[in-house]
């Protein structure tokens, strides 16, 4: 029993339909035709869990026509279809354009049983035909090995969320439709999906949505009641509370709920007509009167009962409508036969016979029912993106460069100077690319962007917005702070055919980290696809970076997602930490340019030493590491010792080292080495940017002592190299995870990276400098002592280190 | 101009206050005293981020009295102080038991100024005293090198939440009031922060909230209006559509708005005090009747200007009001003595005489406002939370064991055999353990525990709950399909004294990377502070894992989080993969009972082999790593290869493997090593765990080949290894990101790391097998060929394979 009577009655998915619209648009013959292309899909949904021969049951269901392993989801396949079916209706009465986003989890049996009985299936995978043999190869694919999986995966045609993870379904449908103010994203969100905080902050995406040049989003909450064990939150409160919820989101909520399937078919209908007129609505007004405005937008609350349309019980426990019916509904067949009866006394109850000719093809009075060409939501184009995908319009990044007179001695700002060009990539490409952040753009010295594309507001104004707010209607910038939202509007923006980046601090990418490796999970698996087309890169470029987070404390301080990112698959994932401003230009118009890549571009936002001018930045860029000759003293001969960086404070602080160690120990052979593309270091068996062994040895040598100092934890260095000859030779500095209110050359100290510190391992590496070396390491550390007193006591390092430049 | 003269009015932060509750609690001189306290603290504030002499500015400001570099951040500070002092009133009155969650981003100068004026920083810290001098330091120290932060790091008296990453103060707060049914969390919100995700879904904690046996959360949704550079989605949206959401959530809310001290002070006090009030009636009428339901609990909506009681303007720029205001309000007093005067006039505008006596200590009138003893908030022992720890009573965790007859023999669920362990600890300690995970705790196997406590849930109930819903008002297992929310929860429980696990699956744990970081810093942090004790380890139990994930396909394979984890001190993380039950229970029990530390433990949910007897399992996991002699074959010679494992699957597949060899090359030496604790790998000098060289030799040569079959990304093993002799024999295989849909075979093959590859991989590394090797080599290729065709015919491994067991 439920404790203490608290059960409640009107939260039921059962009975004849509830719902906020309560016209019939439906004729009874349409009722019928709907109610049987909805046992069809239920039919192939049910088929695909369990049948590896005898699709359509033409003989006895046996054993032998049941896979060895059962495995597929039926929860959620029902409302998902349900939903999809009779958008088809509106498709075609109002020739939509229009792709369906599929949420709940697992729930791929719905996409993919509508994508074969409009024909987009058979389409996209010819041997997969409309007949017997055809749904045979359609079944027995589906959580097969070597087969298909239980998610909308890139293979399924019209995906372009995959939802293996939950919780993006309403950020991607937003980024797919900005900027394509025709089309309509049908999303599906599980009530499970719901309870995820990704999802639960997505909702105020309506706030950055304009109804002029972009699309529209129309929500399907699925309140199917459970999860895998658990009731869901948001179908056990109350219909006040939820209807409140979606209000206060800023969501016009119109309610669905019921199982009786002639009511619940006339419901859902005219609710989604009304809400498709609502949107049309509200565009036509602020497009006829050029005046954006944030209406509130239509959403449905979809209540049935999980397993819908399956058995309300199997013995003494509950199916439909009860968690049991989340994934494989009956799961003894193969032992039971009673079982296996019941299964196919289900099956049989969708009349197969009536449904399918004897080809096994869909009955033209149901095919007709479906739209045509690329108005099905499973053909369209939008979610084969690359098919759509404009080339970014770059303009020549060599004309944003800063002009290097001496390396080492100007100052510059490489992340400001960066903005510049996204500024012109902003505006020569107004329909195509965006750049997303989470309220950081402007403190990441992006700014300059603003000239050519403000930041997307649908909020309210306030005066004080005149002052540098930046804000508009129609813009460019896309700032929300959840690195979810703006990440699964950037990738919903990418997968349909654009371009974009995005920009956050670096400690607080890690709160992605699951989101990024589900889109290089995407990424790798579409391009094995076939038909799908190449879409433009994920750009990520971090900023705000460890070594300046010094006065932020602890809590701001992690480099750390380079190791996330460096265990995904070497097809796709790529990571640049360029050491000066014309570096990154080069790094950066490279990454915007490429496409199937998650690009990672590491750099700090304050002013810093310049290096390369633009010959040398693109040709150290072009090659990925390479020896700095105007630092180096080996002259072309084998070096005493190599001094190695990656990434733009560690090469600040590995110069300075070498002119302490050139100040000190006149004489000694020095070679300075840079690295930018960080793959560079890997085995070129293992990536393809890798270098060879003799690669390798050009630069490093095989046998001195290499100082490498690197920009995140210094493992990675060491995960990347430890095959290579010469690896012990490698004294590899970085982030240690030890830092707090401190400096910079404090926190450098604190975790070996800083010039003194550098300078002494290098002494210490090289034991033939004897008492010279000894005396040079004394007077190192005494100064490294002097300049951490001052720090201590003055709060800022002293002023010689804080504007040392290279002297030679 | 704003676009379109959207200009909202009604929501401005400014004027005279609007607020639900119209009460006038206070008297003129309470009005007074209270208003000299808000005024004292934002003089603190204020002179923390600037002053470093001079603190109550007893001579004219000058710039020697100007910290070098100025940092901090004023934005939040009024709105949070205003709550925290306005409580402080209702502690008195109704003798609260209460802590203060800071939410808001670097908001830490409101809670310091508050524990300094209500005398808990310097009985803290003894040298903070209470006069002019302890107040130059307490200033100084502030962001400054070797001094606190500007978050309410664990130096802060008083926090358990240190908001450096933001979204997570509900759900902290919630954790720290499950059982403690008097305690009151008053929670501070940051309207940036409650755009995130994690914050936005945490607002339904309510439904796990028990009004008998749990305290109450009253959060303080701050409506500060901006972020860095942005306006704040919830500031902007009409009072209608907030008022819906907070209602849609659960909560009841109350609203305070506006800038005029007199009327704020008073609706604050009222609304305060509605709020208690409401919060203890609720608690009364559940405890009365001993009846738990779900009120609908009050929270305040405070909306105020950033900046609040700064200069509405400097210059032509708007400041007070404004996203100006978020961090250091007037950077140039070094530069232009105008701003300098200007910030001495807003400093003395609080009229420290007034406030302060001749010593500098807070005058006697404003001091009695504040609570006394552990009644302050910042002296309550909850946020210290290892001095309330009682020990956890653990039972014997062997008389849970497997018995192990024979080693690779027998089968048993080791997760269901630990779910009885956690059973039986649940039942001995109903006040101060919880189990929390995300929807999966009965997919893990764990569902024995529902035997001791059964699942929170305090929203609606059904009928079919009956059905095995185990949903109860006062349970011991906490689900929600957040797994930020039940990480949250379980770091505030064992923030506050208690004890508790999170299991998830595996390939999901990414989703919460970047919390994990931050309570590894935390902990590390703490661990440095003298007055802070010892808690509960973080307990994360990873299963679902990466080898039998082959048929959710390729997006619910990463076992990655483990290089996250790496990546921390080595002081507070721990590793753990026991390759089987016994292994676990002793595992897991040695976990349990520890502080603070961050253990993951890492099997499989699925039946696995059984191998070591609960001695030998003791033995092994006090080791960490181990040769398994009853498996080898080297009868303590020099081996010619060593087989070495780590995780459930990767050992099942080495033995095999070790099988294979043992099969086609009898005679040849084979050392089988397994590895349980991680870092036991790592040389001694760089983890408290690490092994010396010389026990790295004896278990694995210097000189020999070894197999290293890892459950994780095989980097990670070189990365631990990279430092020792005879790294370059070791072959590692592991997850390579390779997988789709498969059997367990298939994706082992994939990537490496089934028993055909490992015995190839042996015999590849033993030259001197010669033909005999070449002609096993051939037979295994096509035993697997052979194993892999079958697979992808039937869809299941050959059942030799499934049923495979160790032969010796």
């Amino acid at each position: 029993m439920a404790p203490n009577g608290t059960v409640s009655a009107s939260l039921s998915p059962f009975g004849v339909a509830r719902s906020t619209v309560n016209e019939k648009p439906l004729s009874d013959e349409e009722v019928r035709k709907y109610d049987n292309y909805f046992k069809a899909s239920m039919y192939l949904c049910l088929g695909m869990i369990y049948l590896k021969e005898n699709p359509l049951l033409r003989e006895p269901l046996k054993l032998s026509h049941i896979k060895a392993r059962l495995l597929g989801h039926w929860g959620s396949d029902a409302g998902q279809s349900f939903t999809y079916l009779h958008f088809n209706r509106l498709i075609k009465k109002y020739d939509l354009d229009s792709i369906f986003i599929s949420g709940p989890g697992h729930g791929a049996p719905a996409v993919l049983s509508n994508a074969y009985l409009e024909g987009t299936y058979t389409e996209t995978y010819p041997d997969v035909t409309e007949d017997v043999e055809g749904m045979r190869r359609f079944f027995k694919q589906f959580s097969f090995p070597g087969g298909i999986g239980s998610h909308a995966t890139p293979e399924t045609p019209g995906s372009i969320h995959e939802g293996g993870e939950l919780g993006y379904a309403i950020s991607h449908a937003f980024g797919a439709v900005f900027d394509h103010p025709d089309l309509i994203a049908l999303t599906m969100v599980g009530d499970g999906e719901a309870e995820t905080g990704p999802l639960a902050t997505s909702w105020h995406s309506t706030k950055f949505l304009n109804p002029i040049t972009d699309g529209a989003v129309l929500p399907v909450l699925h309140l199917n009641g459970y999860k895998i064990n658990n009731p869901t939150v948001l179908a056990r409160i109350s219909h006040d509370e939820l209807e409140n919820l979606f209000r206060g989101y800023g969501w016009e909520p119109y309610f669905v709920e019921g199982s009786d399937l002639e009511s619940m078919h006339q419901a859902m209908a005219g609710t989604l007509e009304e809400c498709v007129l609502k949107i049309r609505g509200y565009q036509k007004q602020a497009r006829d009167n050029n005046a954006p405005f944030r209406p509130r937008w239509p959403m449905i609350v979809l209540r049935t009962p999980k397993g819908w349309t399956g058995p309300r019980k199997l013995g003494d426990h509950f199916l439909e409508g009860f968690w049991r019916s989340h994934q494989v509904p009956i799961t003894d067949v193969h032992s039971k036969p009673e079982s296996l009866a019941k299964l196919e006394e289900w099956l049989r109850s969708y009349k197969p016979d009536e449904l399918f000719d004897k080809e096994g093809k869909l009955i033209e009075e149901l095919r007709e029912l479906a739209p045509e060409g690329h108005r099905r939501m499973c053909a369209n184009p939008v979610a084969n993106g690359g098919l759509l995908k404009h080339k970014l319009k770059v303009p020549d990044f060599r004309t944003f460069k800063f002009d290097v007179l001496k390396a080492g001695v100007s100052e510059d700002g490489s992340m400001s100077r960066f903005g510049t060009f996204l500024r012109e990539i902003v505006r020569n490409n107004m329909d195509r690319f965006r750049v997303f952040g989470p309220d950081e753009t402007q403190s990441n010295k992006l700014d300059a962007i603003y000239d050519a594309g403000k930041k997307v507001w649908l909020g309210d104004y306030f005066d004080e917005d005149a002052d540098g707010g930046n804000l508009v209607f129609n813009g460019r910038v896309m700032e929300m702070l959840s690195e979810h939202t703006v990440e699964g509007w950037l990738e919903g923006y990418i997968l349909s055919g654009r371009h974009g980046l995005i920009n956050s601090y670096e400690p607080f990418i890690h709160i992605i980290d699951s989101m990024v490796n589900q889109h290089c999970k995407w990424i790798e698996k579409a391009s094995e696809v076939e038909w799908r087309q190449k879409i433009a890169s994920l750009n990520i470029l971090l900023t705000a970076t460890v070594w300046r987070q010094d006065h932020n404390g602890f809590t701001h301080q992690d480099p750390g997602f380079l190791d996330v990112v460096a265990n995904k698959s070497p097809e796709v994932v790529r990571i640049y930490l360029p050491p000066d401003a014309n570096c990154l230009l080069s790094v950066g118009d490279h990454c915007l340019r490429s496409s199937n890549y998650v690009n990672v571009i590491v750099a700090d936002k304050q002013n810093h030493l310049q290096y390369l001018d633009m010959d040398a930045a693109i040709a150290h860029c072009t090659k990925g590491l390479g020896i700095w000759e105007w630092a180096s003293t080996d002259a072309g001969e084998e070096p005493d010792v190599v001094m190695a960086s990656c990434g733009d404070v560690p090469t600040h602080e590995s110069l300075a080292a070498t002119a302490l160690l050139r100040e000190h120990l006149p004489g000694i052979k020095i070679r300075f080495v840079n690295v930018v593309d960080l793959f560079k270091l890997i085995p070129a068996a293992e990536h393809p940017h890798g270098c060879t062994d003799a690669e390798f040895k050009a630069i490093f040598t095989e046998d001195k002592p290499v100082i490498f100092n690197f920009h995140s934890y210094p493992w990675l260095i060491h995960r990347l190299t430890y095959k290579r000859k010469g690896q012990h030779n490698l004294r590899v500095v970085g982030y240690r995870e030890k830092g707090n209110i401190d400096t910079p050359l404090e926190l450098a100290i604190r975790n070996g990276t800083d010039r003194f510190s550098l300078a002494i391992d290098a002494i210490d590496r090289m034991p033939q400098l004897g008492n010279r070396g000894s005396a040079a390491r004394e007077l190192l550390l005494n100064r490294q002592i002097g300049a951490r007193n001052y720090a201590f006591h003055e709060g800022v390092d002293p002023e010689d280190l804080r504007t040392w430049r290279w002297p030679y």
